[in-house]
């Protein structure tokens, strides 16, 4: 994947900024700025203590082409465990780029997306968890997303992981032996010991495993979908959702989420709102439908909007509900619109009384006018049963993690029946390899060129 | 303008980066850095020597932000000439949101736009031509403008400047010392060695005025004129112009020109094409129409190109070129498009034959099958007269240098002309004490904080 070449990278934000941030990382990253860099002391960078700060000018033969400050930093203590240079220069897009090729004129590389978090996990600085958490860091946009990445960034589950690990790998040993040995008959390992071993990370692992909702929807937002009828008014009730939001994260410049239209922060989480348009469509119709993509959607859903409108008969709730086919987990908030339109005192009352089905949760809202709008956000709020807090605690975020947790947790799971139905030997090893195999996919102790592709291939270069 | 309160802001540019720099300056930042910014080593950063960089977490109570590197400069050694800290933190806009808000809730305050660098106008690290400098290198978007920038930054014209200044106050001493003395009718100035100076100081003032013209031409583009009838062609061939510099530039990123398609660049130089859709309009009516908008821009341009089509009478060229009213100073090419719809041979001799006029300049392309037009390119960069290396020489860039450099001219024109005349010493004294407060403003030893505000508001915010 890597070799030993010096890389180079514009780290900074693209654009033109007041100063932007080109690092290096590399063997040669001294030398190689020694080349282009005259420091005003004189002195050469690679002759310098690591962690300073040197004031000089970027040249290209007599040519100046800026005045920058170079960091450097010295293997192993760096970012990468390589030495490493960070210049930083003014922040023209002009002069970013002319000082990037000219260090690759002068034996660097343009880096690789994620390459230098990369040489960070070859060189042993961080595990291949704690490298993707580096991404997730990077991107994430909510307070609770921040606060997972930054948690698995500094360690998260992983270092039990490789700790449990480390004592299967023990036990594997010494299994082993006994089939070294298997003519003697003997027992080196203790089988009650393994027991409780087996038993202990399989306790683990069901937990990690499922932590994963709640880690997926901390990390991509709790995922809300809206039903009704057509022109019940559900884009009038996102976009003032929306623009309630608006205000608050106007002063965060230069957002990168795609549809921005479908996401409200509430409290540091985020809520994803799930187009229903399918349904709302057929919600009369819906013997027919079969299981649709639509009604995917809903069951990945936490909680389900359910629009209707003031003037509707209530009679008609009980249908358009069922037709749902929620599950236990689920919740539904039955969202009256349209309240602007009664006057009459006790309609609310009436209306609830005239319900035909039981249900816990209802708000009457004015979209067009924007009432009652923060006891729906505080109701969506209360019923996803999260909070930033949350995103503290020990979660599975990774699709690429809960799938090697579910591996590992089925292998060991034979293992220990095997245990139990006292089977052979090698057959009881062979599961704990599949075991060890899996959890070293998440930390990185095993893994394969494509893997670690596929993960740094999303990284912004730079990084 | 300013204050003594501590300033921080996000100083790379805006969106999500791999890594991002907030930057703090006064005499706090290292005291509030302290607040918020617990290093790995567990020692306080105000305690630490200059120069040095230092990991560690950001930290809001007990709540970790993210994991950085802080830089630490000491006063007066820094950009600004205050203490100054660098947090390098992990891109995300939500981090660098957070930060900096905690920064600010510690006893920062938000930077104004270029207001770092205005501290080190007013610390005296820069003067206060080198200040507009920074911002003019920050947008330099051409090899030229990058370099016209550098220069004026790293001194250019502003130290001569202000030596011939120093020279002209001890005169004035002088000269207001036998104001002191008037009834005795002595003369402590030299008025013979006061004469040369008057006459240095205005060879190279106007020297410095016209350099503007260039000066200009290399930081703002080299303006080009398009002329000729409708259906000619102009705006496929200024399409064809840009796709052809858009295989060369577009690897840069991010560009912030708003205009993008006006601009082409030429060996390192911008030319900046200029509309005159309004002349091919009336070309014919061209007695009628008076002095135009249109033709005030024909008049700031560099170099006209009239382009025709080859099916064209050349007789009707004639008329065209003498309707464009071109000085002396200005370079016409005549471009003859659409050499596609001829395949006669013998053509072009015929057409320069039949061309009634005499015109240096002619160059026959296709600009819809991008025929020929590398002839052209190279035509405008022979004609602007200009190089790269022009951008190296003492060049006036920026219109408020500009006026300063001819109201000390006209003053200095007086004092030289009083010095003739043998005006009365006070006339002097004030022409020249006039001379000495526009070469102060081009410095900064004369200003106001409404030239200040002037100048900054254009900065961005962290520079």
């Amino acid at each position: 994947m890597t070799n030993n070449s010096t890389i180079a990278a514009i780290s900074t934000a693209p654009g033109m900024g007041a100063i932007a941030v080109i690092r290096l990382s590399g063997s040669d990253a001294l030398t190689i700025c020694d080349r282009v860099f005259e420091a005003a002391s004189g002195k050469k960078l690679s002759d310098q203590p690591a962690n300073t700060l040197h004031f000089g000018k970027i040249k290209d033969g007599e040519q100046v082409i800026d005045e920058v400050v170079t960091a450097i930093f010295k293997a192993p203590h760096s970012y990468t465990g390589e030495d490493v240079a960070e210049i930083s220069c003014h922040g023209a897009i002009y002069i970013q780029q002319q000082i990037l090729m000219l260090l690759i004129r002068n034996g660097a590389r343009q880096a690789l997306p994620g390459e230098f978090t990369q040489r960070a996990f070859l060189n042993g600085k961080m595990d291949l968890s704690q490298a993707e958490a580096v991404g997730d860091l990077i991107a994430a946009s909510s307070a609770a997303g921040h606060r997972v990445a930054l948690q698995q960034m500094r360690g998260g589950f992983s270092a039990e992981i490789a700790k449990l690990r480390d004592k299967l790998l023990n036990f594997i040993s010494l299994l082993e032996l006994e089939l070294d040995f298997s003519e003697e008959d003997v027992e080196f390992a203790n089988r009650e010991e393994l027991q409780r071993l087996i038993s202990s990370i399989e306790h683990l692992l069901t937990r990690l495993v499922e932590s994963f909702r709640t880690g997926n929807a901390i990390k991509n937002g709790i995922p809300v979908a809206i039903a009704g009828k057509t022109n019940v008014g559900k884009s009038t009730l996102l976009n003032a959702l929306i623009n309630e939001e608006r205000a608050i994260v106007s002063n965060i410049h230069g957002t990168t989420r795609d549809v921005i239209e479908d996401v409200i922060h509430i409290d540091g989480l985020e809520y994803r709102f799930i187009d229903t348009a399918g349904i709302r469509e057929t919600l009369d119709t819906i013997e027919s439908m079969g299981i649709t993509r639509t009604f995917e959607k809903i069951r990945q859903a936490y909680i389900v909007l359910l629009i209707t409108e003031a003037t509707e008969d209530p009679a008609s709730i009980a249908k358009q509900v069922e037709a749902l086919k929620l599950t236990e987990e689920q919740h539904l908030i039955l969202v009256v619109n349209k309240t602007d339109m009664r006057d009459d005192p006790d309609f609310m009352e009436a209306f609830m009384a005239a319900l035909p089905v039981e249900l816990n949760e209802v708000v009457f809202i004015s979209a067009k006018n924007r009432e009652n709008l923060e006891t729906l956000t505080q109701k969506l709020s209360a019923l996803s049963g999260l909070t930033t807090e949350d995103a503290d605690a020990t979660l599975v975020t990774n699709v690429r993690h809960y799938e090697a947790l579910s591996h590992a947790l089925e292998a060991l799971h034979r293992a220990g029946e095997g245990l139990v139905m006292h089977l052979p030997t090698d057959l009881l090893a062979q599961d704990i390899r599949e075991t060890l195999h899996h959890l070293g996919e998440i930390t990185g102790q095993v893994t394969t060129d494509e893997v670690l592709g596929n993960i740094f291939k999303n990284f912004c270069i730079g990084k």
